[in-house]
């Protein structure tokens, strides 16, 4: 299993009502025939020693293989990527991660 | 819900044996009692552009409150995290997020 993470940094516009009911329903609707078994959207709040968080928000998706998330960026990445500038400006980070425990 | 991100960077030393088989065992057995509800822990691959990844390692810790994560660091956390140098010396980032969505 392979959990992508897709983190927003802070400091950036974030729409967050356009993000949860049109852009992640986007994603779902199109990686879910794809591979993508779940996904969890996470807000940052602070820094566990009391900072600024790091990242205002996240999406943790989860899907069966490398080999499948490879194949849903290629059938509809373009146009999930281009969804992105109408909830936010900020630079996504996105790292691939194999799941080693649940 | 809370969702505590436990982000181990690249480039140090990191004992992935001793890591799962007696930390994260120490974080489950204190911190369960404490409100820990899941634990998850996921390698870093790479970026998705190709590029080398940010964290090698991250532990997501799903608490049922933020209250109970603060409690169970109060109660636990001097021991959990003066067991890290025995497995890294890389420098954790950990951030404290609310689960928007499932």
């Amino acid at each position: 299993m392979i959990l992508v993470t897709v983190m927003y940094p802070a400091g950036a516009r974030f729409d967050v009502d356009y993000y949860l009911s049109k852009h992640m329903q986007l994603v779902r609707d199109r990686w879910m025939p794809h591979g993508l078994k779940s996904t969890q959207v996470v807000k940052g709040l602070r820094k566990a020693d009391g900072g600024a968080p790091d990242y205002q928000m996240a999406a943790l998706l989860t899907f069966e293989s490398l080999e499948a998330f490879k194949a849903a960026g290629k059938a509809h990445g373009k146009e999930i990527f281009a969804d992105i500038p109408k909830f936010t400006d900020a630079q996504a980070s996105v790292q691939i991660n194999e799941v080693l425990s649940q």
